[in-house]
């Protein structure tokens, strides 16, 4: 919810003070949500996982998996309505901006499968700079994918629900999320090929 | 004091270079509140538990909770002081940026919450990296709440006293603190219960 | 190939944004590179020694430098195509920017002659710093050397294949591969006197 | 050397850059500065002590210390040239930005007195984070003191020497010196105060 109210909070914040310069919207974009990414997953990683996606919960975790997604889901809905009625919208909104084309699910592909692969090695080889390690990521993937990295299903959809900067169009969802999840599904087995690599004598 | 230094230095001097763009003025702004506060919690933190908000040391803090309260607004006030006086502004001022309404109550309690929460939480799984972490939280909230997280009594009061990009008006003050007090609690009670949940076997 | 992708996706992204200012599409562009190299180095470093750079391979590699480098290169253009096909640009394309003159290849010179320190010295001082160092000098480089640090010899060839923000001439190529290697060699040597000396009783 | 061809050289590549937007100018100026400082402490630091700044050598330096302030004029000097030379500029140039007066002094003042301050109780409290406790101080005073934190008199002395965006004419420097001396003064004797407490029983 937290992180949801972060990304769509600071969208419609740097788009209020930016007057029209999008880069600069994007700066601010980035460096909230990178700050509170490395906040949460440090914080609420010993407690619960810290799992917020569920292209990742479906990848590696453990147990009643759908019922996480299904928390996970609602807590990003509640996410956008805390930052509309932080900054004194309406609770929901329909998503507005297009985002759509093969270029666009490329960046997203290529967005969860950077993540995946971070999880993975980070926890295998740095446990403890996971949190950084994952914010980072995201930073880089808000700039380098066409796409900005939404990288998450849940918060994919509750962006579907903002009409703000950081907004998408209900229609667009689903192509996402499948780039999404494809791109978890290659992430995962990619980065166990390469610890595997690395075991063999 | 050198906190709200801080604070409405970089307020000022962001102001006077921007040129009217509000967002890269609020990325200095930023910057070094977010660098500051990770110096003056990693040092002072040893010596005196780096208590600088009213909020914090009434749900955290051990003795004499009054006479450090008081302190700490005679800090604040003493750092806009000196920030008027490195900018050759008058030594105190009457903040006249209008900052009320239910909207930014609702974001002032949302960041002193996840500060509370960011502090309970931090000081049991990664006591090493509450600085860094209270950091990360303030950079956010200055870019996802609508209030730009003042979250710290003292610092509002101060703020008060100050007719720069970073003040509020006198009448402002008292429902801030509220909407402060409360997210403090909230936070306070809620950390503790998921820490609670998770001692049990 | 993530490495370039990031160079040049967020080169793209930050001109597509920025509306001419280079200086705001210059902060996005360090920001994300300083966070992917944090990122892969920390993550690759245990399983291939996160060797990205020919001048640093044929500094410190140890076996067969040639078939690295050749990788090195290949994945770089990779990187390339990648970018390129997330923005909807043509796989590759020819660089137009000019970059050329004595001021630019000392520029060249120092970023990596300070690219090799780093490396050395963190190794041998701050090993677990490593990830952090690197991308730290980077994002200086970027913005104090004239050249804007490419500091990597597959990275200039890849970034001859594109025709955005983070371009070069195919024909400024060489002089700017020379200038790194020079600063790679002066880099090793004098990291190398430096530690000696500390030896010395 | 590369400290001062740090802050000069990202001062030339911003003014260019930037078109007139001095806050954004500014911003990048900050990141490499912080950058560059992270890197040159953490890695001179286990080999010289890493003492760049007359003043802090004044106050904390052991031995030779006329010898150790000669040279770190002329290696700030030197880094004058360097980042003339990468920009195409003179080697040395007269700087003619005017910096006077009382505000900018008392600046000055703070911002040596926090770098003392930050300097000796990190070394005692968390040696480890010393390099990344110095940029974070110098990151904020950067924004929050009208004098943008120079800090140290070599650097002032060096940057005298250019006619960009971080000089300063040379009629400025000796108030400079002195304010900067004054706080370097002052921040040695609080913080061992503040130790000396803290031991008490």
């Amino acid at each position: 919810m937290l992180l949801v109210a972060t990304v769509i909070g600071s969208g419609i914040m740097a788009e209020r003070l930016a007057g029209g310069n999008d880069a600069v919207a994007l700066l601010g974009n980035t460096a909230a949500t990178g700050a509170v990414l490395y906040v949460l997953i440090a914080l609420l990683g010993p407690i619960s996982g810290a799992q917020f996606n569920p292209a990742v919960t479906l990848m590696l975790g453990a147990r009643s998996r759908a019922a996480v997604i299904a928390v996970q889901i609602l807590a990003a809905v509640a996410g956008t309505v805390l930052a509309h009625l932080m900054f004194g919208h309406a609770a929901l909104e329909i998503g507005a901006k297009a985002r759509t084309g093969p270029a666009i699910w490329l960046g997203e592909f290529v967005a969860t499968f950077g993540l995946l692969l971070t999880i993975r090695l980070g926890l295998r080889y740095r446990a403890e700079s996971v949190p950084a390690l994952v914010a980072a990521w995201i930073v880089a993937g808000y700039w380098f994918t066409s796409s900005t990295s939404f990288a998450n299903p849940a918060v994919t959809l509750a962006r579907a629900l903002t009409d703000s900067f950081a907004g998408i169009r209900m229609i667009d969802v689903p192509a996402f999320v499948l780039a999404q999840l494809a791109g978890a599904f290659a992430g995962y087995h990619v980065s166990g090929w390469l610890t595997a690599e690395e075991q063999r004598p």
